[in-house]
């Protein structure tokens, strides 16, 4: 129906209508009271997703401005240790290098987290954790509850990526004891890329590093949102402020409990269909490790080449993702997350079925009607 | 005819409607051809309005943003000297003490500024200049070819603010020796706010620092250009870069030399009004300085209230803008960048006119018809 390939990829995710319509405004003073109010009642609802009563600024940046935010603004010269089982969790230790003296916990990509690790590194003297909740590199949902506790335990400061879980999963940044967590608004949001939205603790600011990045110096950001009207320290993205508002009242109306149950049962749709295909899924899991609910991540089968699969589903105009990195051609990734529901989740299924049937695959059952039994 | 008030402050700044349409697109992959297109035009025409060959970046992040590239990336633990003679001069100094070893130049907000003084630093071994080229703070245009002959002679990185006068007004990054140079996207370009660009020449290059930030690591962004299909390193504000892709085609469809022209004459156009309403312009000039032909500022005389002023203009449905910091109520500001022609002026100078008016200053004559007779 639309004239652009419908993506299925873990973000950029379709957007609304009404989500881009928000935007078609002429341009509007970022200091003034329209402004200030667009950002407070964002603000509000983010809360809401981030289950959290700390402080929450949104930038103008993507994800990773957000991920440098929090180590820049807390973890300068500072003893990090960083769980690692994919790109993201890598990203998040390279930003750390940046910054502070950072120890890698690594485990294989999509595999579980080594928390016996963490615990050692913590007795030690780590002063600041950094966990990826959902890992879109590799399809794994890692425990942040338990990180929190471990990390809390040991008085460490906790900064959890939910750039792909908030709004799309089950966050609680109060119950985990996240410090510092943020959310990117072209995910489960189903805003446009740009924007990033990070929370903080009180337990956070008492550890403010002296020597902050300038564009996401976190306390100014703090200084400007307590003016009235609300403010950001520099000209926002105001378009993509428009647009995250829409979102957000979608979201809302929505209802995130609701939300969180279309979510799952999109992914449960998916993992059936897998099942259902006879491939296995990518991630390693243990009692303590999920499948993600906003990404599948399916091992390519020996035999079948992931860039001619790709290309074959792409020509039904749905867009789906290979492995990134070390994961190039040995796993595809079906995002499910933000607006998206059966319709998308029934074309991409078909057409991945197609093109794993034209690639020798021979499926074990249909993975269309395995999916519709869940969705139907 | 809008709904919105007219925007006629140093930025943002009216935005043309099929600029804003760009950003109605459903989501696209920008890890893609069609984004790396976009990207690699925008480059292109941005490159003729910096008049360079240097390499330039998209970064999604406001002027800010770019102002701490320049100097996170070739400024670490470098001595520093920043020209200051306004708010913007003074962010400048402010993010180079988050990096190295600041001298700051000061001049009076709107005065002319010191370049003995920077000789004498430039000889006493500072290796990076910053200067902001069009000083929207004070309303007045320094002089970046003298310092750039300056900073090259003593063989110092020369990086310039051209935020405001870039697109707008001349400015020649290869003549006058610019290493770095950025622009904003929301100001002489017309586009909305949220990205900035930023060029680099091959002597910056050479000075790389070690240790950079990671969102603005131009080296980042460099490696990402390189490819095919060209890329950003993290996920990009792409309906910002669809809306300034279409700003740009504006801008070449109008001509740099004949839109440079547009914003001199509507600037003599405002000027001529103040000098019939017998307001002091706010810049003190020398030989070497001028005023801004991007935005106007002007001393608010005794016994006029500045508020009071503003929000009769804005009864029109037009703002203006105020002082900033130290000079809030000491002088209005009136933007003429980006897409505005003729009418716009002529109705800021009717509302100002009448604003003065009621607030008791006397005019000598008549601005507007001092406007209409530079624009007729």
């Amino acid at each position: 129906m639309e004239n652009e390939p419908l993506l299925m990829i873990p973000g950029p995710v379709p957007v609304p209508e009404k989500v881009r319509m928000a935007m078609l405004r002429q341009a509007i003073n970022h200091r003034g009271p329209e402004f200030g109010s667009i950002y407070a009642e964002s603000v509000r609802v983010l809360k809401d997703l981030f289950h959290t009563g700390n402080e929450l600024f949104i930038l103008s940046g993507s994800g990773t401005a957000a991920m440098e935010a929090a180590i820049g603004n807390f973890g300068r010269d500072r003893r990090i240790v960083s769980l690692v089982n994919g790109k993201f969790g890598e990203r998040m230790g390279k930003i750390g290098q940046r910054y502070g003296d950072v120890t890698v916990i690594q485990s294989d990509w999509g595999a579980p987290l080594d928390l016996e690790g963490l615990e050692r590194a913590l007795e030690e003297g780590a002063e600041l954790v950094t966990l990826v909740h959902n890992e879109t590199s590799s399809g794994i949902k890692n425990p942040a509850a338990a990180v929190g506790k471990l990390t809390r335990k040991h008085g460490a400061l906790f900064v959890m990526d939910g750039i792909t879980s908030i709004g799309g999963d089950l966050v609680d940044v109060d119950a985990w004891g996240v410090d510092v967590a943020f959310v990117g608004s072209q995910k489960c949001l189903a805003a446009p890329p740009g924007l990033s939205a990070v929370s903080v603790s009180k337990k956070a600011w008492e550890r403010l590093s002296e020597k902050r990045p300038y564009y996401l110096d976190l306390a100014a950001y703090r200084k400007s949102a307590a003016n009235s009207p609300m403010e950001t320290p520099y000209t926002p993205a105001v378009p993509l402020f428009l647009a995250l508002r829409e979102a957000l009242a979608i979201v809302e109306r929505e209802g995130l409990e609701k939300r969180i149950g279309r979510h799952r049962r999109l992914a449960e749709a998916v993992r059936a269909a897998v099942a259902a295909w006879g491939l296995p899924m990518f991630p390693r899991l243990d009692p303590l490790h999920e499948y993600s609910n906003t990404v599948t991540a399916v091992a390519i089968p020996d035999g079948v080449n992931e860039k001619v699969l790709r290309a074959t589903v792409k020509g039904f105009g749905i867009e789906i993702a290979g492995g990134q990195d070390q994961l190039k051609g040995r796993i595809f990734r079906i995002g499910h997350m933000g607006a998206v529901s059966a319709p998308e989740i029934l074309a991409t299924i078909s057409a991945v079925e197609f093109a794993l049937g034209k690639a020798g695959w021979k499926t074990r059952e249909s993975g269309v009607s395995a999916a519709c039994r869940v969705l139907g």
